[in-house]
């Protein structure tokens, strides 16, 4: 039933959903829109989208689903702008990692019987580089789609069944979908992904500092080094929006993290340690 | 020339070597000594060594070549109770994390003309877990293997010779030899190895507190997290000693770490984590 699909943003993620709804047999048309043209190009040549959007609004009226994959505040300011000019025979959804902000949109701008549905989303998948040329039709497979949507909403039965649709599809691509509430998720996803992503940067900038002119370290550095730092080459350009939409959960964990830390240097030397190594290992329990 | 080696410890890396040698086309004795029997066992099912040790202290003098790949001080430990017993003709070598006291003590009790040679190794290879049972002919392909040799070392010409034997098999192992002075060892595999280490113990042993019996953290956590906690499954039987024996240098890793992570904390939401996401960006540059 959905046929008209347009992906508003085709770096890494928008890219990999055009070429994941192909890969799961959609058929329908998929027209992209991109801030940089090199991009929406990139995305054209690799199958992901069949044409570019010269007017993105005639675009979104022309879809039944449009897919917002950029970060978070352009995420914002397309579902203001798109509100106004969409009704409820749309539906609108996103992959943006925190959902506190968008979900306060998404009620606030959309969800009734008259006007367009909004399903946050955000699939648990990415790469520590963007960009088009990165996309992966099989970058969902195995992973997990999470959704904070409403179950307050009111929508048209139109609407409705749009969303189901798109939900049909997420698992097409290959994604487990898990429903959260919008604090919970942000919470969680401080934890488990904001968390690691600002340690490896925050480690990579720390090592760039001390041994980054070191000529051993090519060879010194092993797996663990490399592990533990690939998310350092995450772009600042999605993080910042992370960082400013999900401040409180991150500053908590941080600073949760930098007293365990403390901990752990005060307790080198001391039966402390064997604590830490044993609670760490529950953790990673099989 | 090197035709009867001794593997004193088959736990992972111990039993590692046995099976590499041995793939590397190593025709000589390998006798194993192990603290439990049932580690010893596991290797000599899985063909990394002949026989198992038991007197070890006659193994060693009929070996021309005795592995220490056991804990940092029970290192230590085997490094005075040999150099009592063995002569110029042997050649002792380790697989320890840290190489401080370890080349201190191989100065104070080998490398005269009379005594035996001990050649202070660090393989740059490993697993989260443990255990002979782990043991992988393919685990040194492609690392790096760190000597700390004693340039000044007096050695005999057969121990000298023995010294570039087991060099020569260590590259026949896979592994890229590397030379550097103790102390530099020690800062840098403190910076690169241990505050990785550390990092992902305090990090796991935090999540399994916060997080640790929320029902959805199974499908939310992706490939970041596993990543980043993979190492909190190392046991503190292995680390515990390299913690004592390389207090400072990770203490100090440790004090900047959390330095920098206050610093990115307060900064969440200023363009000051612009600089830090670029200058972690720099580390990853390809």
């Amino acid at each position: 039933m959905i046929e008209h699909i347009a992906i508003f943003g085709t770096g890494l993620l928008g890219t990999s959903v055009g070429l994941a709804l192909r890969a799961a047999g959609f058929r329908g048309t998929i027209v992209g829109w991109n801030r940089s043209a090199e991009g929406a190009a990139t995305a054209l040549r690799m199958g992901a989208i069949d044409s570019i959007a010269t007017d993105p609004f005639q675009v979104a009226k022309e879809s039944q689903v449009v897919l917002l994959a950029v970060p978070i505040y352009a995420t914002l300011d397309w579902m203001e702008k798109l509100s106004g000019i969409l009704g409820c025979e749309h539906l609108v959804t996103d992959v943006g990692s925190t959902k506190g902000q968008i979900s306060e949109a998404a009620e606030r701008l959309y969800n009734t019987p008259e006007r367009a549905a909004f399903l946050p989303g955000h699939p648990m998948a990415g790469k520590e580089r963007g960009g088009a040329v990165l996309g992966d039709a099989g970058l969902f497979r195995g992973t997990v789609w999470l959704f904070t949507d409403d179950p307050e909403a009111k929508r048209s039965p139109h609407s409705a069944a749009l969303v189901k649709g798109w939900r049909e599809w997420v698992a097409a691509m290959g994604a487990k979908t898990l429903d959260l509430e919008p604090a919970r998720h942000d919470e969680l996803v401080g934890w488990v992904s904001h968390l690691p992503q600002f340690v490896a940067t925050a480690m990579s900038a720390l090592l760039e500092e001390e041994v980054g002119d070191a000529p051993e370290l090519k060879d010194v550095g092993g797996r663990a080094l490399k592990e533990m730092t690939r998310l350092g080459a995450s772009p600042y350009s999605m993080w910042r929006d992370i960082a400013m939409t999900n401040t409180e959960c991150v500053q908590e964990a941080l600073l949760a993290l930098e007293q365990r830390l403390a901990h752990l240097r005060e307790n080198l030397r001391t039966p402390e340690l064997r604590d830490e190594f044993e609670q760490a290992n529950r953790f990673r329990k099989e």
